[in-house]
């Protein structure tokens, strides 16, 4: 049975998924690169950025983070995300040239369907992503992840707004969240207008780690 | 120079410090109880109990859950409290016999400043607590706990409401949060309509232990 995940989703203690006034300059809001300090040091991570990106950086932790942060890659056959972590442009797509923030081969190495109410033709990028833009809904993108994904799971990357719709709609299996112990005060708040013990969602697992708190919601 | 501190004010996952529906039967809201399971075990917890209501508990835990209840009750001289924390009565004092949650002697003894909209004459009760009933706004009743806690810090017991009010004008000096690992979905919110890192308010300390995470916010 294909599944629905959320994984290493990083909120801050105030339920922020992002910090606000998200940009080119700031990907993740004002202050949301706090959120990932769990995350970047890990072996996972670092071997993302030394196979796609960057040189010369160290092999990474390993332990309890890298666990949790290397989970999220396993079994995913398709990936969907909001337009806002595809990149800054907001409105209809003025500027074609902009093909994510992750360079020419990015980690996805699969499908990924980016919700938008723009259309915009396919990009195929190296390494066998490629961006897929869907302005028919979450019902669609899900239907067209899980078709692709070739009996394997999807996972949801974010944001806060995207994983909220699929959670609200009951459709999310299983989600990591990642609690940083920081405050960004405002941005994009993962629990606002979703109640996620009405829709049947519960905290199974809990663990902690000097730099987050993790936890698995589960319907 | 006296503080006005948040001590052990326990939230959920998703941010909420009570479970809807709170009344007689449901002191902290449907499910609000499973916000406690890190306080009720400790030493602190149970010498409470023992000393005042109850007969036959044992001496409880030790540890740092039990070092974080202790702390909430020292060196504090008056308290504040939402009159929803007082108990389950709205509106008018339809009922003068209704004299909070703790019986004849409660855990407070020093003067508690209940915050309501509806005059009533304070109460004094066994043990030395006496309820003051405050209808003039939260400065006055923070001016009133200072002028009567000798010297001594203020605690604002909560709920929610009453506690982001004194955030929103930034007159809360340090606040420990214990959040528990469970989901309340809806109920009331410590940080909607609220933004701590605006107001000055930052992470500083965080414990972890098998059953909360611990966090202090200080500006």
């Amino acid at each position: 049975m294909q599944k629905l995940r959320v994984e290493s989703f990083s909120i801050s203690i105030d339920g922020f998924g992002a910090g606000p006034n998200q940009g080119l300059d700031n990907p993740l809001g004002v202050g949301g690169e706090g959120l990932h300090q769990w995350f970047l040091p890990t072996q996972t991570f670092q071997q993302l950025h030394l196979k796609h990106n960057m040189t010369g950086k160290s092999d990474g932790t390993t332990g309890i983070n890298n666990d949790f942060a290397s989970r999220g890659f396993k079994n995913i056959g398709a990936w969907i995300m909001g337009r806002n972590m595809f990149g800054p442009i907001r409105g209809p797509w003025s500027d074609n040239n902009w093909k994510g923030w992750w360079g020419d081969n990015p980690p996805y190495h699969v499908p990924v369907y980016v919700l938008t109410n723009h259309a915009r033709d396919p990009i195929e990028m190296d390494g066998g992503t490629t961006f897929h833009f869907v302005n028919e809904g979450i019902y669609a993108a899900l239907e067209r992840a899980f078709d692709s994904a070739e009996g394997k799971d999807v996972r949801v990357g974010g944001g806060a707004n995207v994983i909220r719709q699929y959670l609200n709609a009951k459709l999310i299996d299983e989600m990591h969240l990642a609690v940083s112990p920081i405050l960004l005060g405002s941005g994009e708040s993962l629990f606002s207008n979703t109640d996620l013990l009405s829709l049947g969602y519960k905290c199974t697992e809990y663990v902690l780690t000097e730099n987050a708190t993790h936890l698995i919601i589960c319907k």
